[in-house]
């Protein structure tokens, strides 16, 4: 399949780098900057524009990989009719792109940064499309390159992308205010390391809900009020321990 | 070293093993419960008890490893003046066994639970002790089950805990709170895998602070407001988005 890539980063240099090796051929790359254009274009040999009107016509498949705020400018800018579309984006809808023929999404649940290499077999990938035909070409497609390919619509998605943020970002932020809370005690996060790791293992192997430990859960109230002491001086954290404390309560109380 | 176990539990079971596997001699192991004191004595070619009086005096090193309420009750009963003797537990102060001449604490920072074989190797071991010989004694065992070993004070201790707390407990709450999210629209958790552990492997390699990305990192209002909606009929998880969304803008933006 002859496929150009409009957006040149992380998303784009992961999926584009990935449906290479599954010997098709990205035959252009466009980007806002005609530099990472350049970057990325080089490394899958391939030809880089930042001009929208010297995008090649009749390719089989054009893949928008760049930021939910610019999708419906370079749509604007491309005339989409006749062509085949994906984007790859998880909180817009696919109709975005409705006045194609052949259109849909194609959007890979992880999260990407371009010096972590990673394994695209292993990343799931959501499919939808607006008819069977492409529906079909677009599932062939992501099971070449994932051993994990699903029919997600774009309600489903958007709720997808709601948990990514749960599970993945404001996950993150907890371990970032812990790096934070016990750093001012000069402790190194690494000795929490793998108690991350090991707490990750437990949830993915038996689920969260059985593997939830913890004084929220043992309704421990001397453990609690410990604590709640010690984050007297950081009511923002305070407020968080709270909040997921009392949630702990709720969701094991009402599930009893 | 002869060593007495008081306690059965998750804990217990995973250390009493280690240190016997490192060539020590698991003399006895009390337990308030008979069957729970046989279980793991059996396991360890051991005694069992649930009678404190009958607890073998003059052994080398007692570990207290019962729940945080059962420590004091069990200190009461037993004659420990003479003992070496430590506890397990991350909240509760070295001093709670002052009345011991050789005293301490042994803290294995992992979740622990019976059916998940744990390399302890790999377990970073808090100890403290109430003098230097006894400091040196408890350092070198922990050296002989695991690589990651730590001299950390009662109150540094005290914020590790909560540490634990948060990226343990409530990491897996926000997991238990997803699975129930996409289940309700009949999304299986398991998508979601990978994203959870890449989340895992880039906080681990490079730092969470670097690591964070999101709607709520670039300020993304159209796709906050997006999934503010969606939560209008889950207002528990509603308020949970807004104030960790929150606490990344104030935390990366006071970094800047």
């Amino acid at each position: 399949m002859k496929i150009v890539f409009l957006g040149a980063g992380n998303l784009a240099f992961h999926l584009s780098l990935a449906l290479q090796n599954a010997g098709h051929d990205i035959v252009q790359v466009y980007s806002r900057t005609l530099k990472s254009a350049n970057e990325l274009a080089n490394k899958l040999n391939s030809k880089a524009t930042n001009n929208v009107s010297q995008i090649t016509e009749n390719t089989d498949l054009y893949i928008i990989a760049v930021s939910d705020d610019a999708i419906q400018p370079v749509i604007d800018k491309l005339n989409i009719t006749n062509k085949n579309i994906v984007h790859t984006a998880g909180s817009i809808p696919m109709d975005i792109l409705q006045s194609a023929n052949n259109y849909g999404v194609f959007y890979p649940l992880q999260t990407f940064s371009k010096n972590s290499t990673l394994d695209f077999a292993e990343i799931p990938i959501c499919v939808e499309s607006n008819n069977e035909t492409f529906k079909k070409t677009l599932l062939d497609l992501a099971k070449q390159i994932s051993g994990s390919v699903w029919y997600i619509s774009s309600e489903e998605r958007i709720y997808l992308h709601l948990a990514a943020v749960f599970v993945c970002n404001f996950v993150n932020h907890l371990y970032s205010l812990t790096e934070e809370l016990i750093g001012d005690k000069n402790i190194d996060f690494k000795i929490l390391h793998p108690l991350i790791k090991e707490t990750v293992n437990k949830a993915v192997a038996i689920s969260p809900k059985l593997a939830q430990t913890g004084p929220a859960l043992r309704n421990d109230k001397k453990t609690i009020e410990k604590h709640t002491n010690l984050l007297i001086s950081r009511p923002d954290l305070g407020k968080i321990y709270q909040m997921i404390s009392d949630s702990i309560q709720t969701f094991h109380n009402s599930e009893k």
